[in-house]
């Protein structure tokens, strides 16, 4: 049975001096050339099944063959874990700012072509190491010399980021509001999204917005769009350039299941078998029809007017042009007006997720659904 | 088809003046025998499935052959209906003052004793106008003389129950959190239970606490005991003291389904085809296993720990004793503790509605329950 | 110098398994006769202001001469201390449930008949010790059995509650919204009022609503009275009901000043100076003209209109009536109404507090007055 | 006396079917040639001050000597304004998304050159009219044919910057939490700053940010840079581009007070008159010495640790290097640690606002302040 080694990371302090504390899990592999994996649950604070999916893949990989080193964090961002407004978790985004905890990861686009220029000759191993260390070392810098401070997010996102740069596959695991399974997947790795037991994938560009899974990847994708631009040709999911990372969105917030958490840990087992992590040929994906779409095509859908929603669409079904995703009711129209309204799109599109709440207000986010699908 | 008036009732002004209005719909009855009603949603903001009702309730009474007057109140509360906090409806507190909503109605029960006195020997209907005058005119004082103001809360409250007073049969329709159905109903109007298609009914004494349906019935309990006390003996339920008042507990909160309205609807027809207020022989209760219990043996079941909470006990059915409600995860003890813990209780109850997220704190009331429950 | 003792007390625990825990300090007098003092700071989550005046008193205590034991405890509610929202610490009431962190102590009076029954000609010794172990062991029994739990407000209360009733005095550290200092004081206490630097005080009966100061005082009076009521005479604050306790309100919410908060330190000295807890006659009351007035005549304005309102009234100063206390702004009514409101009252009051934003709903509180004040 | 009209914008609706309405107040004025001026309020909840300066200067403005048009919008934003959470106004962002309410204005910089293009020789007054139209067709394309629909602060924003594009000159007004006054100025518009009684400016550059300030200046400013890019030179603040916008920073958030809002409406009044908007030379602008800096060196200082913040920089006064800023308390490390914490930064600096509340996190912005400023 496999040990795996516990710490307890400080990531902040309240106004009472509550010290903020992440445990950190980690197994050694015994494959150095295998590939290593962080996986973090629970950055925003309603979105807690990650970690009961943390919990089964703790217990199922102590009885696996592992190769490459995994490390993992549940309850990565314990502010937002731990803040209840009402009865619910008010976890999105700082309670302070505003600012979206999950915007708050650091890359900085202008050390890749210095970089490039100094390493251009360099062996792949060399660049893999040397870029590794630049981007710890930027991550360090922000923790430890910042004159004026830094966020409270900014602090607990760089400390998960220095784990997170240490590993070759990065594993987010998020929910939506109340939602099917999906999957954010890098375009180049859209092979990979197929390990996973999870329908529906949005491929998304090297564009870096803040997000953990961008801070991983976009890095390493802009270094070698550098070599490529300077005729040093590397492709992406191979040899040094073998990052992916994933946000993987688990259904609904609000709730754990620890038996639907043991299917996503299978699920995520499977990839990591795909990726040599581990050596389980037991863990394969399962069969079932996979959608992907771009990021772009990935729409919201917002609320025409302020009322009280009865959602209709069904998750992960094509839905019809001119279909109704929502009727809405407008009690205060009754005998005066129209009560009921209904909002249909005038395309085909599959409806990914909807708002946790009836009541909206006008512009409220009513559904996101991917449009111009395929199968992957 | 029956004609419905609809006037607007002016309730409240928030900080930029936008008045806040509640729509008041009201059928006629041709009966003035019949016993008239008043049927109100939404006075905790998440808890819209009552306006769905309401809508459903609206399209079916224009066909009903109506005996009684029926006023009908969607959105009772607009300031708790409105009040969004991240994606939820933070609506049963006043947001400023933390005051339950539904704990602001009125009801000084030092005014039964003089009227008593007064009417001792006074006929059935004179006593029933005229206490319900009074009835009135104690709302009508707390709402024009009041030197000191009156909180918002009490300002919407007592407009809302100037409106119930006038009628003998108040539904005040609510939702738990996550819930199956179930009713408040005062003991002595336990035989009209059966005929509302609601599985548990929790009977409720003669306790004034603040709420819409005791500020309704307390009053006539409370009169019909201080005549029974001077000899003179009446019966809850019949004649002068024909006043029923329900708290419909319609479900979930956060959420409506217009076709489980409809269902939900058609319970109260029948409820009403029972009472006489309309005479539709086609509404009649669905057949279908009732329990009941007292109020002190509905009881709340908090955490033992922070954690998050994996719900496990279903609504409805009988629980036995020592089966698990929960599981309650704890992934900062996976490795040096519990990561699951269990909560049973040491008697059989029926799970009746739990909280509303799996994140709990230590002491956040996981499950309301019914002990020493009989079938009605 | 005298030392201390320090020990961290946990309270409770949220969702990712963080301890919530409250330092509490001790000195112990050298004088077992000398009364014994517990105080405590931020039981509501923005009154930070206490805080420093233990930290203060910390400072000081190790140089005074020590009588009685003294325990205090700052950020006595550390969910209440760390819950911000937006900027401001939403810490009045629990954000789940709404209900006030300072109503959730407890005291039954049904104990006091019995125990007077028991112990109606024991010694005065005798009686202050086993009706001091009675309310321990009512308060320990709530923490160690309850089979359905406890909520999260209860356990904290519970908690301090225990240290409370360990002393003869408690002092609770508390502030208004935007006020003036003043002292809740019970009315058998009114001559201890004039030892602290404070210009107001609201003198209260014997009703207990579920705070701190009630909660230790009450059982006492509530003794004291069945013991006279069976014709054995015992004066409050005297021998063994030489129990006080008090609201100190410090002033404003949401702001720390350590030197305003040496001066409440030295207030609070000049009365452990009386009380025989220190003796160090260099603490003394100052001179200043000292205002008192019942609990019955605090009275609370609410606002008649929602709108952004120029608080106008001093606080501490008499307003005569006709005075405004507020002028409301309605720039929506600019040109076709009012645009502005003046409040006032018609009777002559001090103006104690006021509500702590220029925004107010129709019917937020906008003042508390002290009416038919009288000198101390 | 000068007239005024008063319409009423509808901004949105709320789950109750409530509308969300803004008044628009506006004066014509007798000369066609003179600019003209978009005044708004109350974009963030909490900052309500701006209201009792439009009050004072309708007020002013019925007795002034108008050349130009003028339209006056208080409370901007209802949803913001009315958003009570606890005591306070929770204002600064949706609070179902985070998003602060003033980064929801449009700009696309793409629409520039296409016009440069087109209109390279076209005459000042049709470059003018052309462009102006051009971004006022922008906003209404965003308003009216939108598929997807818009966000709750888009359907707000727009509205207003539907009026804000038909001005020339636009003066936002905001406060800081807990502030002294200041104004963002547009580094062009330098020499306008000191017309307003403000003691510290902040220039910033021409990058668009979602801000209305700079929705309304940027495109001009990128406009005229394109231009001069292709040879045309204008100059900014001149001619075709005599156009300012300012957010004007009225003190502190959470209070209205009439008095200071005279003296702030009588500052921009002593602008208007230097704009030639008015014609009425008794406005001058007061003596002062006044400050400035660029945006780069207006730097927020975030808390080291999680404490209670007593504030002891003064704001407006330059703060000598090594002197604390705050000193922050720790009473859980009194006894075991140090208490008290003081920090300072190694240069000079002018504080000009420090965070509401004393009760911070680790991270918690706890002053801006201003480098390397210069006197005007």
């Amino acid at each position: 049975m496999n040990k795996f080694s516990k710490e307890v990371m400080s990531v902040g302090e309240m106004a009472s001096g509550t010290k903020l504390t992440v445990p950190v899990y980690a197994f050694k592999g015994k494959n150095n050339a295998a590939a290593s994996v962080y996986i973090q649950a629970n950055m925003h604070g309603a979105e807690v099944q990650g970690n009961a999916v943390i919990f089964q893949l703790l217990e199922l990989l102590q009885h696996c063959n592992l190769q490459g080193n995994i490390t993992l964090v549940p309850y990565a961002n314990p502010i937002a874990c731990n803040h209840k407004n009402g009865e619910y978790t008010l976890g999105r985004f700082d309670p302070i700012t505003g600012v979206n905890w999950n915007r708050m990861y650091h890359f900085d686009e202008s050390v890749i072509e210095p970089f490039v220029q100094q390493y251009l000759d360099a062996s792949e191993e060399e660049i893999k190491d040397k870029f590794q260390q630049l981007l710890l070392s930027e991550v360090e810098n922000k923790l430890k010399h910042s004159t004026w401070g830094l966020t409270t997010g900014q602090c607990i996102a760089y400390q998960l980021q220095r784990l997170a740069h240490q590993a070759d596959i990065v594993l987010d695991l998020h929910t939506g509001p109340i939602s099917s399974k999906h999957l954010y997947c890098p375009e180049y790795a859209q092979a990979s999204a197929k390990y996973f037991d999870i329908e529906h994938t949005i491929l998304i560009p090297n564009d870096f917005d803040g997000a953990m899974d961008e801070a991983t990847f976009c890095p390493w994708w802009s270094l070698q769009q550098a070599y490529e631009n300077l005729g040093r040709k590397f492709t992406m999911g191979q040899g040094v350039f073998n990052k992916e990372s994933f946000t993987v969105e688990l259904g609904s917030q609000e709730q754990i299941d620890l038996d639907v958490a043991k299917q996503d840990a299978l699920s995520i087992l499977s990839y990591l078998q795909y990726q040599g992590v581990i050596d389980n040929k037991q863990y394969q994906p399962q069969k079932m029809t996979r959608y992907a779409g771009y990021l772009k095509d990935y729409k919201a859908l917002y609320s025409p007017m302020g009322g009280m929603v009865d959602y209709l669409a069904e998750f992960g079904k094509p839905l019809a042009a001119g279909e109704p995703l929502v009727r809405i009711l407008r009690m205060d129209n009754y005998g005066d007006g129209d009560a009921l309204h209904y909002v249909s799109l005038e395309q085909e599109v599959i409806p990914i997720l909807h708002f946790a709440s009836a009541s909206v207000n006008q512009g409220t986010e009513l559904y996101k659904v991917l449009c111009n699908y395929f199968e992957l």
